[in-house]
């Protein structure tokens, strides 16, 4: 790591993350940083750098001294979508081990309360009736995950490491110990027909944009469970609410939506076989991602690279 | 393992589980076999086996030539409550690795839906309210196991390895691997002063009867999450309920209750903090338990002790 510089100043934006928290991570490896929460500013020239998760549209044009964007979390496509940012500043994101280790165990969670009849056992409590489910073996349940990146292949591995019949599905080929892969449009049909419960664990592209639509709900076994923890714009929720309202898709955990927060109006609330969190499955942790944090704005200060730059052009 | 007779009659009893699961598993392994599904049990002198589960009192007394009981279960309080069992047949429990880890999982299950806050989101599902609740890391959620038996060791060693940290309680001193142990009523209450998550994993026997009450709720911090697994007459459901209501307790998920089927009336079912479940944790697998059934069958005709056979009178 470079020599720590004297001084520095930091802007934090976040209307989900804790700046306190943030701080006081920070401040234990570098005490020397001035941490600014928006909007109390000061003197924009002061900026170097800005810790954010969707800032507001133009805000950062405002810094003429600003040498990165650090991106509050994994994704980099809504930063992306933000046309204003100034260009010639390099964006990183953060890559946290436990964002992946916290996600792998939420697609986890899921499976299992979905696979241990946990839906029908909450409407079952609801009419105060004591209904048996005979419960099925993990072997006996297949899950397929969408999405073979870092996040992907980790929740893969832990959810095959409990006994369920795991396989993947990515764009192009990949291998990975004890887990069937899938690739390509050819293959996708193939993988579906045999997903018990599906889990959307794919990035925001061009190419992915819809892709789970009418087609893919159609494919997979008649009631099977479908989990959303991508992103929303990958999933066409007209056709996922016609799919739940069929029994094709006879449940859904969904924690990502094409509008967050949800409307109020969207059918996705009434439906009692959908559970609904609000976008939290796996978030950075000051604690754990701090250290990444300023290793970035120390290369960025002594004009090196960042690490985990995002590719403007590409998308991530 | 002794060679195979050639034929015999095995009387098979259960309300939960399936026969004809365990009619083709048993055939696989031993086509001699014939299994006969109560109350069609032919002659009486042919019942060599019984597999049983809560059999219908009396009922194993009508078998001149039973040489042995097979509780179709872990938990052997149930069977030894029947005083009407013939006492010169041994009675042997179902010790199934899968049960183990699907008690555990379940378990995991449990811990991961309290601890991510799935009982809030649920209410805030049905008021159609996206409501925002920054994830807490696993490590910063302090779980207790009460009882480290075979599944209480599987529960918080899978427990642990998700990254909460697991502390376990017994009533004679054991060590675990990465797992705090308290042992006694000494060390009880700073055993429940640190877990914010208690996991109640201990078989029924005389000195666990009505062990959880009112003292120990009293003795966690407030608004812990209760996870009842293990036998239901361990807890005083009257304390519960004033712990729930009191908000000692904050939520709570229970699979075993005093009375099965918990009855209609049980202030339990209106709770909305409390998940009920319709005691399932874990159940024998015939897949994965027939083979040991089958080895003691065939040892019983050897004229051998059967494996993990129950000791009357300490009650497992």
């Amino acid at each position: 790591m470079t020599e720590a510089p004297q001084q520095g100043a930091i802007l934090f934006y976040s209307e989900f993350d804790d700046p306190e928290e943030w701080r006081g991570h920070l401040r234990e490896l570098a005490p020397w940083l001035d941490f600014r929460v928006w909007p109390d500013v000061g003197d924009p020239a002061d900026i170097e750098w800005a810790l954010v998760w969707k800032p507001p549209p133009g805000e950062l044009r405002r810094f003429p001294n600003l040498r990165l964007i650090v991106n509050l979390g994994a994704g980099a496509d809504s930063i992306l979508a933000d046309r204003t940012l100034p260009e010639h500043v390099p964006i990183c994101r953060i890559v946290d081990p436990e964002m992946g280790r916290m996600m792998a165990q939420f697609a986890l969670l899921a499976v299992m309360r979905h696979h241990r009849d946990f839906v029908s056992f909450e409407r079952a409590k609801r009419q105060a009736e004591w209904r048996y489910i005979h419960p099925k073996p993990a072997s006996a349940v297949r899950v397929g995950v969408m999405g073979l990146g870092s996040l992907g292949r980790e929740a893969a591995a832990l959810i095959a490491s409990m006994g369920y019949r795991v396989a993947g599905w990515s764009r192009s080929p990949k291998r990975l110990e004890g887990i069937d892969t899938y690739a390509g449009q050819e293959e996708l049909g193939a993988f579906l027909a045999r997903s018990d419960i599906l889990i959307s664990l794919l990035p925001l592209t061009e190419e992915t944009r819809d892709l789970i639509g009418r087609d893919v709900f159609s494919r997979l076994p008649r009631g099977a469970v479908f989990i959303s923890l991508g992103r929303g714009h990958v999933v066409d929720e007209d056709a996922l609410v016609e799919a739940l309202r069929s029994g094709q898709v006879g449940e859904a955990t969904l924690d990502v939506f094409r509008q967050e927060p949800l409307p109020k109006e969207h059918p996705f609330w009434a439906m009692e076989q959908v559970m609904i969190t609000p976008h939290l499955a796996s978030v950075a942790m000051a604690a754990t991602s701090a250290p990444q944090v300023v290793e970035n704005l120390l290369r960025t200060r002594a004009g090196q690279p960042p690490l985990n730059e995002v590719d403007r052009r590409k998308g991530y």
